[in-house]
């Protein structure tokens, strides 16, 4: 089996939405997710780059624009399920290698193997594209769950993935495209008309003095 | 809090698709599954009584209705994963029944609990009403299944979902529910008029055969 | 014909939806809408069961899982049609009889037909059963028209659902499980943040206190 | 209460599906189904403006544009409900009548309530232009069948709704726009590539030959 | 080739949304908008006719019915584009033209060309009929953008889609039907309940004031 | 106005669906078909490293990843209006530049603007890594095709599509991922299953032929 199963297999990717049953307004495909995430990595390496770090630029892209493929075969577990304890998340990490090592095995020519073996493992690291991966995810996600506040979705749920959201940027605070991100984006987003305004800017202050 | 969490959140499994991205030509979600499977309990119950076995009606009803509830909380890990080795498997059965405890815990009223505990515990047991649930779950998949090849998808995955799905049927041909439904409905769903109804009906035989 | 179109036909009521034409955040099928109701009754019943009151359990469930199976073949009359003269009332309650005993004629096997004419039959009756089935069925109605209030759907016809389902909640409150409903459920309801809380609240409370 | 309610319900008609829980490939809204009802009785009229007829341009227009928006308020009967009886049809018929009455006097201002009652009741009269509504609404039925059949829908009831469609029609022979649909139109229809056009070629030559 | 290409391809236009990615409370397709376009038009007809206006009503119903046909093979160019520079917009609309003419040659049979050439070719002239259909098209998006705002969506883009709207109504300000609009029918929607009610309120005042 | 504006764009990208009207089976929004394209475009470029040429991966990414962002100001217009004449072609192409001139200057903040100007511009050139995204795009497009040819749908645009999309990958077959893709990946496409394989090896196989 070559590349052909491959290719069929990314339009499977815009049939699966993301936390399904929670969003009322905008549905998010995991397909429609990698691009706004890669498009976000894409400006942010760009803050990094005018501050003066060095980009991997190949590298950041293929993070960025692979890092939910493998939901196809592992599918979506809870967050919470996922954290119970140390030692199940090690076994679900170790599950998910092999079965991405299947796959790769399976599904990818030869020639290609090594390659999307690559691609395809989990790619928040230590390295700075890995670390701007995590905060694009989590920029995505916060932008996801601002468009239900802002369109006056009541769920608390939205605040809560808001701020996990945030908290998670926050982590990377040392970096120059969050300190870009804090400083000229979040602000403009906090201005729009919505009718829970002032509730958004004060936990958006409260998590940044924390922070 | 009360019941009236509980009660909302019954809305949330409407949201709730199953198998996202395989379904081309209609979708399912938990809560009309769950209707589904407790209509087809209802009808292989009535089998079972008229051959003579006592069914506990309380109990079968409330196993059907019940028995996917937990997917708002833990979410819908795929079988691969699930079963990738017996130890994983079996510590996500405790993860599951731990967030069971906590879910009940914090969203039933206390006079409830007990009874909620057991409602949405694992209902596949080896009770007669358990093993009932086991075939109308597996029975409501292989329609699921059967309405995609019907309508000409031409995904294979669809045709190992009906296979997979009798094969667990028959697993428990020892039920005269089960032999009814080997004798007096499958042979209508194969004489539907269908592009692959050949092969559907090879795949059948062989598969009662080896049973 | 056997039960092959019986359990087929249930994928049908997935595709019929309630109200059509007036949801705009949140669709809800007869599907749906059926397993909701089933779990609405379930609660209800284990708060009589609770206050002392003996429930038929099996008559429960089934009134509520087949209470609206009958929609496949005779459709969605608008009540003020429906309701528009005692005669024409009678006469369609008479052919809604006389073709539920068609379908069941031509559709079910002999041996099921006289339970199946009984579960298809109309389940509203005077029974504890029968009236916690016209509660469950008005309980999921009014969340059907809160989760449109509450999410800001500026029609007046969710208010009116709302005051409507009340209403013959409240010819009910001799219920125990009415009474729970009132003060355990609706305040939690009531207390959720959303616009016209206060507008809410004072229907709930007129209503209450015209009762 | 001026016009301005009428002009908002008219999206309520875009939100109103025919046929709810039938069409698996694409499904038609009444809003759209007056428009192509329109379109087809335009062109149908053309027909018979050329074959000599006077067409009453403004009332064809009328009566096709009108034709279903009393299911606002009416809401959708099912065929065999309706037709059950004589005296229940007689009787649904008055009710429509005073249900529409009803309306206009609340919804209509004074100036335009006998205009819009003449354009709100039934227009299927024996006139041309209520034979050209007759044909037309059929027509668009026989195409919406037709769209689920060409895809490969393997339901029979598309096959009946194109033989109910079609037998309609045949009662308008005597039309010489029914005649150029006949001769014309269908010929072109039944050319196109679907699986089981033979045995819906057959099905149009045994159904033109008998009427 | 007949007239079956035709009447088929009305059901594309079922499939073809207005401002695509800019509705997120009720998507418009471009058949519902030629419904709603007619039935405006067959309003404000009527109120021109009771102001002593004669009305040439097979020609209103015509133009109003087939103004967006040709979106089907023009596609919809973003209106910045189209008004760029005048050179470009007289280019495109000679472009439109060719395209219609080479559609009509192509796709209607030879008896009705001309007639077609007529319906399809643009409706907005100077006549009273094609005022009231710039009108009525305006009457509808105008609509549609109130449809948006009064569900609580926060995106500018309504408030200036109302605006135009607005402002191209008040150009035919000297037509009775839209005095009677801005008297009898605006004040009712800018009754309705809504959070931006006193800011919509003051923009059509300030509008008025203007024209 | 800084990134908020543009990152909250991306999601507008996931509203706006390709070829409306069209797609029957699976609908693909622009967001959708950028992430795609990517992915091909990551492939197709590892094709040609491993065939030894000289891969900028920050080019190739970037113009994949941005292609077609500026449909969100520019809309869709049809290839027929696009290319009636080289004029009018010339003529649309200088207003697309000043267009996105515009919206650079007007939503990107000024130390951005001269990396968005080229980010947005036409991606398409001589460059290795432009013929690599007129593949990739024609790639994409042609298994959009496909996915409905395979599911059945009748409508002979989709061979029409088919037919182009491979005409224009034909144009680059002096590629090393082009000859990959038609020795390897294409002969997998054509050996699945689906009803009119025979007629698309044929097209191809002359396609090729000619080429």
């Amino acid at each position: 089996m070559g590349m052909h199963q491959y290719i069929k297999s990314l339009s499977d990717l815009e049939n699966i939405y993301r936390c399904p049953g929670k969003f009322k307004y905008q549905e998010h495909s995991v397909a429609s997710h990698s691009f706004k995430v890669t498009q976000i990595a894409q400006f942010l390496g760009t803050v990094e780059e005018q501050a003066g770090e060095k980009i991997d630029w190949r590298s950041l892209y293929e993070k960025a624009l692979n890092h939910d493929y493998t939901e196809l075969f592992i599918g979506d577990i809870k967050t919470p399920v996922k954290y119970a304890t140390p030692t199940l998340r090690a076994m679900l990490a170790d599950v998910e290698e092999s079965m991405t090592e299947n796959f790769v095995h399976k599904e990818i020519p030869a020639p290609f193997q090594a390659i999307y073996l690559e691609r395809l493992k989990e790619g928040k690291d230590e390295t700075l594209e890995g670390q701007i991966l995590s905060v694009s995810d989590k920029v995505d996600l916060l932008y996801e769950s601002f468009g239900e506040i802002q369109k006056g979705n009541p769920e608390s749920v939205f605040t809560e993935i808001y701020e996990e959201s945030l908290t998670t940027i926050l982590a990377f605070k040392h970096l120059a495209s969050v300190q870009y991100f804090l400083e000229k984006v979040l602000p403009e987003l906090l201005n729009e008309t919505f009718t829970n305004q002032g509730a958004l800017q004060k936990i958006t202050a409260d998590l940044i003095a924390k922070a």
